[in-house]
């Protein structure tokens, strides 16, 4: 081991690549992000983007690599596979895929999957964000929420995942936004205030009448028609339906729920606090970008211990 | 009159175009249907493309025009304005908008708005098919399902619309299976059969739980990926979890329902049909194209009476 690093840590997610150098004591001693993420490497190559982003933090040759997320995919650098659920997070670590035919030690984690046939569902990359939550949560039942293009829902007891839920609310607000009808009504804004009544108010409309949904959707729409309803508030609106309806399906049948555990960062974390927070939550928020370096690590210490 | 037609009716969509002439005693004498909807019609000319096909024809010069849809929308030929909900379905005809400085006596019929700020939603060209299904349905309520791009549910009292709403699973179901990541689950099949039981179980699950929508569409991915689901399975499973979610949302807060009209054609009449039917409740069809031709027919002769 060199004085130079312990282990690098990279998050390899469809359109991003972030890598930390650690140190023995945990210390991040250099970081590099790109959006070179596995659509890119796929196409580049991921020893090559891998390799260029080492030599640029002049990484020592032998430091070994602890990877998670799409590079392990099907369409990723090698397939990493599945921990079947119910599944205990000490389990990530000892699944881990090695990279064969390289001069490094590189490893990548597997994801999880629950293969019950009617709740199919999986999630790579954040397991081990999961993983690094943990640490903080204790032991004990946790319902986690971890927001972003695939909102994943997870029930945590005791260091174990009893069992997730995916809901498309990320993807669903860009393709919408985008490609309907919605995106005359929402292009003259980029963004909107987390703590806009348009949202909260489209965040407890759709709780309420999840079954309503996509006449919400379409109200958006006719309220700029009818109302004139500013560019700012009809993505406040469509957001929050689409919060909304996310958050009464992770909330259906999970009897009384007082508190959700929020991994998240940046806006959207913000947003989502403030959704689950208007719907009378307890909210403990873990920050992603955190919980996912903890979770390389824990993974990178048991697999080559100090 | 010439005894070449009394008048010609129009069903001007935004991607569709057709005509009928219609003779003093009801029959279609001529019929032309076209891919010029407004789309097109914006930017050839929305008079120049009426007087092609009225060539085509060989249509009398002077005959009148009657038009519905969405050549009277702001971006369209000329704005025919809205109908206030609630709305007796005799006032389409009176408050039609005539074409200014053109030979002919060219007419287009307003659409239907309902201002309601919490339910605010238009309709411009199912006013016409409901014109026309209402001589089948009869006095007393009915409540009528109009499905498309964007699906109207209206709630129908002695032909007056009480109220109605929007639900825009057409236009979702495309841009999914076109636009996120199901596309790769849905790729391979153009199709689907709708008797197949991934179609009617996926309504069942949507309509029994809603709130679990958005997650339902990530199972259909997570379900290739896991269970290898055939494509078009998943094609099945998207279509009937947003048709289950429109008919859960239609249904909510209506007190039983036991019929309902479905005003459709072609396939998508006969998976509404079955999705409808699947739910326990009787359908009562009228053909779509009948229904809009019918409506046309009606306000032709309130405005210009033999």
């Amino acid at each position: 081991m060199t004085t130079a690093g312990y282990y690098a840590a990279v998050d390899w997610g469809t359109s991003s690549f972030r890598l930390w150098i650690i140190g023995e004591d945990g210390a991040v001693l250099a970081e590099r992000r790109s959006a070179e993420g596995m659509t890119t490497a796929a196409k580049t190559g991921f020893h090559t983007i891998l390799d260029g982003h080492l030599a640029a933090v002049s990484a020592p040759a032998h430091l070994p690599i602890i990877i998670c997320g799409m590079a392990g995919a099907r369409q990723g650098w090698k397939e990493a596979g599945y921990i079947e659920t119910p599944a205990a997070l000490a389990e990530i670590a000892g699944r881990a895929t090695a990279i064969p035919d390289v001069d490094r030690d590189i490893r990548i984690l597997p994801g999880l999957a629950q293969r019950d046939r009617r709740h199919p569902d999986v999630m790579r990359g954040e397991e081990t964000q999961l993983l690094g939550a943990a640490a903080h949560l204790g032991a004990g039942s946790h319902l986690v929420c971890m927001p972003g293009t695939h909102s994943k829902w997870v029930r945590l007891a005791d260091d174990r995942v009893e069992g997730f839920s995916t809901f498309m609310t990320g993807e669903l607000f860009d393709t919408i936004a985008r490609h309907t009808i919605l995106s005359h009504a929402v292009a003259e804004a980029d963004t909107f205030a987390a703590g806009s009544a348009a949202f909260t108010d489209a965040v407890s409309r759709t709780r309420e009448n999840p079954a309503l949904a996509t006449n919400l959707l379409f109200s958006v729409r006719a309220g700029q028609l009818l109302h004139g309803t500013a560019a700012a508030d009809a993505r406040a609106q469509l957001s929050g339906t689409l919060i909304g309806l996310e958050i009464a399906g992770a909330l259906a049948g999970s009897g009384s729920v007082d508190g959700v555990c929020l991994v998240g960062s940046g806006g959207l974390g913000t947003l989502y606090r403030t959704a689950l927070e208007s719907q009378g939550l307890n909210v403990r928020a873990v920050d992603a970008d955190e919980a996912v370096r903890a979770g390389l690590s824990a993974a990178a210490r048991a697999i080559w211990p100090l």
